[in-house]
């Protein structure tokens, strides 16, 4: 592993390690997305419908950031894809080291795409802590319309922004519209991905997105 | 301000500080109630509810945590009590340093009830970094009743554990049993208030809690 010359000489020894670990995964032929949201937004949900409707096309395996003291198994075990789980021991976050002691365990020749499950939370991450490729924001109806500005950082940051749970549309008062303004004023051009884990409805978009982030759509 | 001399001797400057506050406070006859939620989950609506139930019975102020860029005017505002924002600049939980800025803008002499509203966050947060007298974690039905495994830490540490949005319970596939199971494996005494801040169903329980622990109730 040696990341690229023009970095290695300004960054920190975190930031040397995700360049590190990046480059790695880049030789491997490896994308990583990332996913951030707050608890309970639908995180596992999402990884586990991506993995029922692209496993045909992709090979996929995930690492996912827990906080639990006895974490059972993972409902992606079920789904047969390789799952690491790593328990950050009350950081908030996953950093670089564990990504890179999490790959150890994952059959890396037989990867197109890692799905990294953040702990659940909207607040900063250290920049470029893991220098992953796509990072995807996932909010959900019951977090309000103004999400977007209450925690405006990993949104700002997001190459998509994800909404879920629009099966509660009728059950909440939630006004899409403001949603979309209040993305907007963070980020002007990340595409706003409405969808429902529970339901399907909107998960062929998403799918789409990333296959074709992943230059994989003809 | 001077902190017990009993823990004096052993403390960083700023689990210091937090109790040089902590006695300050307590000198003055105020009580802090610290909020810690998931992005959400209700900590500002609760808020709202508790002033507009106890605010003949208690003089109430309030401080927030926010990470927004623009906070606009704070929905409490409306409720004419004493309010102060905070921008944590990207740290993911207000600190003893803020609190004791924030306080310099209170009329500390007319306020029994303190009520501090943390960032958004379910993740850990420093030892004693507030040392309020009550700690309260608010969660809500969307975040599954497994919320409290996965983010163990400040469900262990609450002296109430507040399950909001009760009113979607219809709408969602969510476990009561499963949910208290959760809690008493990493908390055995904190009372759990099942509420939804929307209907009002439930905030009699809380006001009572709240006013029992203030010793107030006769």
């Amino acid at each position: 592993m040696t990341p690229s010359a023009q970095i290695e000489r300004t960054l920190s020894p975190e930031a040397f390690l995700a360049a590190e670990v990046s480059d790695f995964l880049q030789a491997m032929g490896i994308v990583t997305v990332h996913l951030q949201a707050s608890p309970g937004a639908g995180k596992t949900c999402l990884i586990m419908r991506t993995i029922e409707n692209l496993g045909s096309q992709l090979r996929m395996a995930a690492i996912q950031g827990t906080l639990s003291r006895q974490p059972g198994p993972s409902p992606l075990e079920a789904l047969d894809v390789p799952t690491v789980r790593v328990n950050t021991r009350g950081q908030s976050y996953l950093d670089a080291g564990m990504l890179r002691e999490s790959l150890e365990q994952l059959p890396l020749a037989d990867i197109d795409l890692l799905l990294i499950e953040e702990i659940g939370t909207l607040t900063c991450l250290p920049e470029h802590v893991l220098r992953e490729k796509l990072r995807v924001v996932i909010t959900s109806l019951p977090e309000g319309e103004d999400c977007p500005s209450r925690y405006p950082e990993p949104f700002a940051h997001a190459d998509a922004i994800v909404l879920n749970k629009l099966d509660l549309l009728p059950h909440l008062g939630f006004d899409r519209r403001r949603f979309h303004q209040a993305v907007r004023q963070v980020n002007a051009n990340a595409p706003i991905l409405e969808l429902s884990c529970r339901t399907g409805e909107g998960l062929e978009a998403w799918c789409h997105w990333l296959m074709e982030r992943l230059e994989l759509v003809v």
